[in-house]
């Protein structure tokens, strides 16, 4: 396995292409900062977009569902999907209209997903997600029982093309605006956890 | 014009229908409180999921971009998109794995983009983008040029065909977990702006 994507046709950037990167671990990077992605897909001609939690173990990327869901089914019939996760770091004000511009990192992953029927598989991956979300929590949790298990479907992608965007840094303004007197810069824009909330005990514990 | 979006089958919510609000504000406040949205649409059987700056003027969406870009392009041919935008609030840790989730605003707009023709209509969403930013600053940058007007290509989703979902407040455990010695609530999720960092003055200027 190399470190880097295979640049597809469907993941060649033509915007910006400077900031288009096919890092291995940058996109995993970018994947893993998230905690829901947007799932594209048709149904005929109508697209979808829908967002949903998402987890990797490797190179395989899962999401998951209650069985029948329309997404789910949609996804598990074979759907050419393209699945996105988006990180916005900042507002880029620029002394023109024109060159504003925002601080991002995204990730773009095309494919296809299958549905997770090894129950092993399934089962570690519920492990992953858990993880994910507070490590070694799936330790103190009730973990699924056999009909919860049934009844959540797992959808994993295995990712061969993908592709990141990133923008970083200052506006560039035109050597013409430069004298212009406004402020310019950027607004970092911070995504952080606020102080927990404790759901309220139940009196017979308390 | 009424308060409520009319549901329709592309906008009717499957899963936990009693999520799903249709009531225009409760919409509009999702789409503004967002600065990019992810905009779904086909070619053929692939889907593509494009994040993008978005704004709105009353019950129209607008985005832009670089005239040719592939977004823009495939929009302007009249694509069936679907527009998500989703705010993450919280992460809601139950007791059992089964029940954790996530809390969450999003609008799911469903519609075709029209190219802005109008100069008029476009100049006007331009101010109105640049206000967002921040109030005001359109009177301080330099604002596009005949070229840079030119070369933009304004799109608008005129809102028909809309609906958000929500999902907040603590987790919902069952009740036979409630004994189980873990810690369970939310754990709310901050998008703020931090420090903005200037960018450096031109030496003729300091």
């Amino acid at each position: 396995m190399t470190d880097r994507y295979t640049q597809t046709e469907l993941t060649r950037i033509r915007r910006i292409a400077q900031y288009a990167n096919y890092d291995r671990p940058t996109v995993h990077a970018i994947v893993d900062a998230g905690w829901i992605c947007q799932v594209a897909f048709a149904v005929g001609e109508q697209a979808h977009c829908i967002p949903t939690a998402h987890w990797r173990i490797g190179d395989t990327l899962y999401i998951h569902g209650s069985n029948g869901s329309r997404l789910l089914k949609a996804l598990a019939q074979g759907a050419s999907a393209c699945v996105c996760i988006a990180h916005l770091d900042g507002l880029v004000l620029a002394r023109s209209a024109f060159n504003h511009t925002m601080n991002y990192r995204s990730a773009m992953i095309y494919g296809q997903f299958r549905v997770v029927e090894d129950e092993a598989e399934k089962w570690r991956s519920f492990e992953v997600f858990m993880d994910k979300i507070e490590p070694g929590r799936r330790h103190e949790v009730r973990m699924p029982d056999d009909s919860e298990f049934a009844a959540t479907t797992v959808l994993a992608l295995d990712i061969e093309q993908a592709v990141a965007k990133i923008r970083q840094g200052p506006p560039e303004d035109d050597a013409a605006d430069m004298d212009i007197p406004v402020w310019a810069g950027v607004w970092p824009i911070e995504t952080r956890f606020g102080t927990p909330v404790a759901d309220a005990q139940p009196e017979a514990v308390i």
